[in-house]
């Protein structure tokens, strides 16, 4: 095998746990105002419209916009949908930025300190860099560097990103691997040259939409969890 | 004043010393090569090289080209004129990369660990993005964030490269300091309304042409050098 230079992660579901912060914020709002929709709900409708939204850029309706802005219309969206009505411009804001607030699995900041000393580790995120910054610097992710779609400004999983992250370290695309919890994106990357890792997250979705972490033949690497990947690459 | 968030930093002369890294690397170089220069000539001419180099850049003569590119370049002049014939590809390659080889100033790391308990700290440089993670990973520069004129696709002092911060951390301009050793790069990020600190770095141009560190009445600070910066704003 190339050696391995760069470990590029996906953040969403792969290094923190979306669900479950976004609930337990939500969960933490008055029940006054939410309406009888649990936290568990709010955070899996927020995060189902984020690929539709997606979409809507990656075809050309919308021109390119950022994470932070995409979450807000989806936000203004579900509030809607759910009759939620009494939350101000401010208390808007504040919710939408709990994006930028995301706790990390527990695994994720021993595993990725432990990769940092023999790898160069940094994001791959169709997050904004200013929000991967926030949630790095609250969560204490280690990354050397933050890459983002908003780099490239293309989205994953358009080739543009995982190539580009070689090209900006000027080393060959077999010399990068994807580190995710979502097939779709490692399907992507591994068309480009680049190793793959699968991670499980079962709980990505909550305990009440268990996902499916089979191993793929095509990934380079299927482990339980960051630690496990990086006690797999002997660091 | 307005409360500052993110601090933004100028690189080469202010986080590293440039001088002093090429001049060694260059008189370990076996004499037969180096045809009678020294390495401190060598670093002064590579580095004369870099503002004509951009300028063709800025004025659209070349496209956009990385600092790794233009360093090659100024490179291959400077090899030629000094009639240095010795070295062959992977020697000058490896030369090349020096840029991404440079050691702190013996305050920054102790520096930039002290401002980033309470800022976000940044790269704001002309280098290139994995020029930069390359070097903060030699030289243990815990940046939260690497941002390079690589990510703006202008270089500075464009007001695109000092706006472009206060963007992506969606704040305002005068939330952002920028921090150099460079009265110019400070000049111009005033303009865009950042605040400023000058670090005084007497000796980047080596002990042969010492620099005037004079304080300049428009700059927000200034500091003798990271660890008094981070003393003055109480960190």
């Amino acid at each position: 095998m190339t050696q391995l230079k760069v470990l590029a992660f996906d953040i969403f579901g792969t290094v923190v746990d979306w669900h479950g912060s976004i609930a337990r914020e939500f969960d933490d709002i008055h029940p006054d105002i939410t309406n009888g929709i649990t936290g568990a709900q709010f955070a899996v409708a927020w995060r189902d419209g984020y690929k539709p939204a997606m979409q809507r850029v990656m075809s050309g309706e919308l021109g390119w916009t950022l994470i932070d802005d995409l979450h807000r219309m989806i936000l203004e969206d579900i509030l809607q949908r759910f009759g939620i009505t009494g939350l101000n411009e401010i208390q808007k804001g504040h919710l939408n930025k709990v994006w930028h607030r995301l706790d990390a699995w527990p695994d994720s900041v021993a595993g990725l300190t432990r990769l940092k000393s023999k790898y160069t580790i940094c994001t791959l995120s169709n997050g904004n860099i200013g929000l991967l910054t926030n949630m790095a610097k609250r969560a204490g992710l280690p990354w050397d560097c933050i890459l983002s779609a908003e780099v490239f400004q293309k989205y994953k999983p358009d080739p543009a990103t995982y190539l580009g992250v070689a090209k900006i370290f000027a080393i060959a695309p077999e010399e990068v691997m994807l580190v995710a919890a979502h097939q779709d994106d490692l399907n992507a990357a591994h068309k480009s040259g680049l190793n793959t890792a699968y991670v499980e997250r079962p709980l990505e979705f909550g305990a009440a939409r268990i996902k499916d972490v089979s191993p793929h033949p095509d990934n380079t690497f299927h482990a339980t969890n960051i630690l496990a990947l990086a006690e797999m690459l002997g660091c």
